[in-house]
């Protein structure tokens, strides 16, 4: 059974990605689609099925010859029941939802679900940045900030499910309201959320940037990875100066984990990081090292980019599900 | 071997506690004295020797029954050698000394080392505040904040032995510096070195405080523990408002650490902590409560105080030692 391929989900917000995934760790066919949360939990579960048959096409492999199926979906869930409890991202429909068994019983595979983030940690600990080391901490900054860790050679989970939610670290005490409802959380400070929201104050406050010409400042329409990431190329001062504190942040809480934890390597991924990779990353792991208590051997640890891109998740979930049974 | 009592010590900069641990973590005998950095190392490890026979004495018992020694060291070592690498608070003598060697030779007895504040969480996770849980953070208090990990039953050394370091993670960009030379560790907010700074500069600045009546605030004596537990229930302003404010960044970096671990105890221990007890924890663990991101099962995190008080050191290196033979 460890020989054979499997079947990694990852379940987002706005895209659904699978991908079938070799024993060593190779993507032998994937799809891609948009998940369409407003269809409902019932439907999005469809297109997941859907969406699994055609990366099956794309391997050239039929469903009996893949040993099962692991989904990281976004929100609190129970591994070993199968249930879901919430995702906030995806609508309510998916309240106490038990995905494990209806894809199951769609697809005719085995499935198995963990936190998708955990999943991304777990794809980058064994085919990606953190391949060959044993402890790992892993951050992903995108509209929210996720993490997951692996210590010893296994993915932490904690006492609730809930560990590594490093983007609920307090790195500035009374610092902006984070979207949990708690003030001076990493994520209020270095998602991508907090630098579209400090570019739209320095535009409303007089300062121009050419992010104006791809996005009114007025509307909802979130400013892009790659409208921020053209308009930092540009030496755009009102974003150069909001990247700058993300990292900023960013670095101070990588230093946090370090000085707590102690791990070989700190992975950073996620979609504005994973664009801009080394000339997001190089500044924070510089920043981070000033605060590392034991320098000793500092060189020891490596803050490190993403390598598995826009897989970590799928391919993370396929590995989980190929522990659930082997 | 498992079966025979323990020697734990628990070397500080200013005491060494010795304690004769029975297999049921019960304390058979014990001695304290000063250490004496000043006399050196040499002198310091004879002391230590002393001290175990007397310890030795008050248990009844000759080194032959004993399985081996433990010692907790403030610094950091190699546990695998027994080597100490340096002690900031001991002195230069310390530096690259095989401390385990030397003691052992001195006592006739297998001797291992490890960092006392590892020791401590040991000691409380096998035997006090923790016992019967997986996983426990240990964050104890004094002049300085540091701190243990036990994760899935196990001491977290991390991948440089200097896991921990929880005195360190940053819970207020750009706040006071932080005798490491950094800016906005816990440790700068949370010491008891930071609440004398603290109500110092009060003083200096013209507010009057009950706790001039014991210490000159110009003069470079420590404000203690008992001078701050007594002006705080004196309802002393200045006293209440600096303890206050600690109170609120050691409840930050308890929600760090619960949100990125999810471990099921954080235990607070260290000097002004273990005078306070449930008076200064209790409100810690409220404040740190709101932060949590997981508010499902919240009541399953415990906040408590230690329960070994002085002896978690020296009790945690005596288990470490029994770990080491068994």
């Amino acid at each position: 059974m460890g020989e054979r391929p499997m079947v990694g989900v990852d379940l987002g917000g706005t895209s659904l990605i699978v991908a079938v995934v070799g024993p060593e760790g190779e993507v032998l066919g994937s799809a891609k689609r948009k998940t369409r949360a407003d269809l409902g939990a019932e439907q999005v579960i469809r297109r997941i099925a859907s969406t699994i048959a055609e990366a099956l096409d794309d391997a050239n492999l039929s469903a009996e010859k893949v040993g099962g199926v692991g989904v990281g979906v976004p929100g609190p869930l129970d591994p070993h029941s199968g249930i879901v409890r919430c995702c906030p991202n995806l609508g309510p429909s998916w309240n106490n939802l038990p995905v494990a068994q209806i894809l199951g019983d769609l697809v005719g595979l085995k499935v198995a679900i963990e936190n998708d983030v955990n999943a991304g940690a777990v794809g980058e600990f064994t085919y990606g940045a953190g391949r060959g080391v044993h402890d790992m901490v892993a951050i992903f900054v995108g509209t929210g900030v996720g993490g997951g860790l692996v210590l010893d050679g296994k993915l932490r989970s904690g006492a609730r499910n809930s560990a590594g939610e490093v983007g609920h670290m307090i790195v500035l005490a009374d610092g902006p309201m984070c979207g949990c409802g708690q003030r001076g959380h990493l994520e209020a400070l270095a998602s991508r959320s907090a630098i579209d929201r400090d570019i739209r104050a320095a535009i409303r406050g007089g300062r121009s940037s050419v992010v104006t010409k791809d996005v009114d400042p007025s509307s909802d329409k979130p400013i892009t990875s790659s409208v921020i990431e053209a308009a930092y190329d540009a030496g755009d001062s009102v974003v150069v100066e909001a990247v700058s504190r993300a990292q900023y942040y960013l670095a101070l809480l990588v230093a946090s984990c370090v000085n707590l934890l102690d791990p070989e390597v700190v992975v950073v991924g996620g979609g504005l990081v994973q664009r801009m990779g080394e000339r997001y990353v190089q500044p924070v792991a510089e920043l981070a090292r000033q605060h590392y208590i034991n320098q000793v051997e500092v060189e020891a640890i490596r803050v490190l980019p993403a390598a598995l891109g826009d897989y970590s998740g799928a391919i993370g979930a396929a590995v989980l599900a190929r522990h659930c049974w082997t």
